[in-house]
């Protein structure tokens, strides 16, 4: 299975142009986020958008009747950010502070550019304050070590991301350990993976992807406890905390991967499927037990001579079939995107809070 | 399901008594490593114990026909503590180095004391240097810190073990947080946890418990890769750990616990299954596929007149059922008991040969 789509699936590497490469025949895809731009028409053929408000009680156990409710992403994302928002306006009048998260840009390129400059974006719509360094490409590791640094040690930023990726004469895993941990919004560290696997404990952060799957989760009233989980794909950033996540929530969790024989069969057992694969249409609508929730983070550029760019996006599941056995499903663009960035507000907040012990 | 015995399952609380509580009508098992000292009849009954030499080929593939291989666990034991035992040697020879292993015992508990002799002896075999303080019942979380530092700064110790329970008056995971991680020999810091969870990461310490399951499976030469594995309770110091070292090998994992609907079903599944849940004979002989392999982490006292003592151990497997379903087993005792203070002592190796870089 690709695993191509996964490394790029943080919020630091969110929003970068799509890469289409076609000499081993397929697409490679370098973005995650930024898929809130392409509003094609593939998502919610053949089934039912979701009211206005994404808060309706579904469950797993209902069998559909042919017709799966769309989970919303965007609308859900829409109404995470207007909640930031309010706390932010709230944190600033009761005690003056407003949370920030710094950036760090190294080199030229235009993806991470433009991608950095919709964090800011983002930022700006629910007024965190956002930081950005932009250092040449031919910068030295020092210096940017020395950008982590200060961000590490100013009160102002309470979240530091680095774009990736970084020039490769830079050592990235040596320059991502430089950041705080109690900053590291990104969620990534072993610190905060070791203590999302652990009962009893509490990461500082929750990775983002993740983090927005199961939020839709918890925003839709569909129940994650006793549930049989199965979630396609093991990254360290969506795959594997996702798994965790879904077991705090007290699921029968079952991972599977490209090592694993039989994962139709195995898949058609969930209740709940999350996939995070980075193959287009993998997941057929056999493999689907009927009423199933599907969290779809596939993001798959497929060509399409009828679509102005040539191609279109969809999803790791086979929507126009799945939709019709699922209970509900996320669409691919507009189901777990728009979450991954929320979900990097969301963090930005929780540090700023924390830091500030702010309730 | 019970987890009472899981949090007893760490090297640092290993060999304690058993303690019968008949409160609620069940019995809590405060030890998981003593078992060494109690030779039950309880195993083997209508098994094939396995060749002196613990190394055989088994296939979970291949059909059991109605008598499995027992897992002898004592003697794989034996065998890697003779192998540490020449290293220890090789080490002292070459560099003049012996590895050290420190506890720390607060309090005058019994079994503790009797259990820290046990691991004392343990290092005596092998030729570990083991060091030891004991504190005073009404000793302060101060001097007890004092003493932890000394040993993190005292480099002929490798390893550091804090003898739990500690008196109620600690705070524990204080106590145990300032073990430097780098002689965090029974590998349950967070930071562990995590590296062990992700792809591409080391830990510095794999857990002693999950680490003997696992070890099991290697010296039979039981293939994992590919294999559906159910590892049955999700303890941070076996049932997760277990299931993480699992899928780093590229099983197909599914980890079973107290909210899980229909376990029996999911654990027929399974070419694997390690079970770590503390409730004796729960998995009968029709919850296994023909052929799987079984690693008995359960410790399970069960009252037997017959005994001299008024009991017997057996473990959360029936096995007398399960050995003529399975093709291998695990005895208890004898199974993965004994491999938790040889993997004790083989991470206190691993931890010298890294402080001192020698291969």
């Amino acid at each position: 299975m690709a695993s191509l789509m996964f490394t790029d699936c943080s919020s630091s590497t969110t929003s970068r142009l799509i890469h289409l490469n076609r000499r081993n025949g397929t697409f490679l895809l370098r973005q995650c986020v930024g898929q809130l731009r392409f509003q094609t028409t593939a998502s919610g053929r053949g089934c039912i958008r979701s009211s206005s408000s994404p808060i309706s009680a579904i469950s797993a156990d209902t069998k559909s009747e042919g017709a799966a409710i769309v989970i919303d992403g965007k609308a859900v994302a829409k109404k995470i950010r207007d909640e930031i928002s309010i706390e932010v306006s709230r944190m600033k009048e009761s005690i003056g502070v407003v949370p920030g998260l710094a950036v760090i840009l190294v080199g030229d390129r235009k993806d991470s550019a433009t991608y950095v400059r919709n964090k800011k974006k983002a930022c700006d719509s629910v007024g965190i304050k956002s930081f950005e360094v932009c250092l040449a490409e031919d910068s030295s590791e020092e210096e940017v070590l020395k950008s982590v640094s200060g961000f590490n040690d100013d009160p102002s930023v309470h979240g530091i991301l680095v774009q990736l990726p970084l020039p490769s004469h830079m050592d990235e895993q040596n320059i991502l350990n430089a950041v705080r941990i109690e900053k590291d919004v990104d969620g990534f560290h072993p610190l905060n993976i070791g203590r999302l696997a652990m009962r009893g404990r509490e990461p500082l952060f929750v990775p983002c992807t993740p983090k927005g799957c199961i939020e839709l989760l918890h925003r839709y009233n569909i129940g994650i406890k006793g549930k049989r989980a199965v979630v396609i794909g093991r990254s360290n950033i969506v795959g594997m905390p996702a798994a965790l996540l879904l077991q705090r929530e007290d699921a029968t969790v079952t991972i599977i991967h490209s090592r694993t024989k039989n994962p139709e069969e195995i898949t058609r057992e969930a209740d709940i499927i999350i996939s995070a694969v980075g193959q287009a249409n993998m997941v057929k609508g056999s493999w689907i037990k009927p009423g199933a929730v599907i969290i779809d983070v596939g993001i798959n550029p497929v060509e399409d001579s009828s679509a102005a760019r040539g191609y279109r996006l969809v999803g790791d599941i086979c929507y126009e079939e799945a939709c019709k056995v699922a209970s509900a499903i996320t669409p691919v663009p507009g189901g777990v995107g728009p979450m991954t960035i929320a979900m990097l507000l969301s963090n930005t907040l929780t540090s700023a809070k924390r830091i500030h012990n702010f309730q």
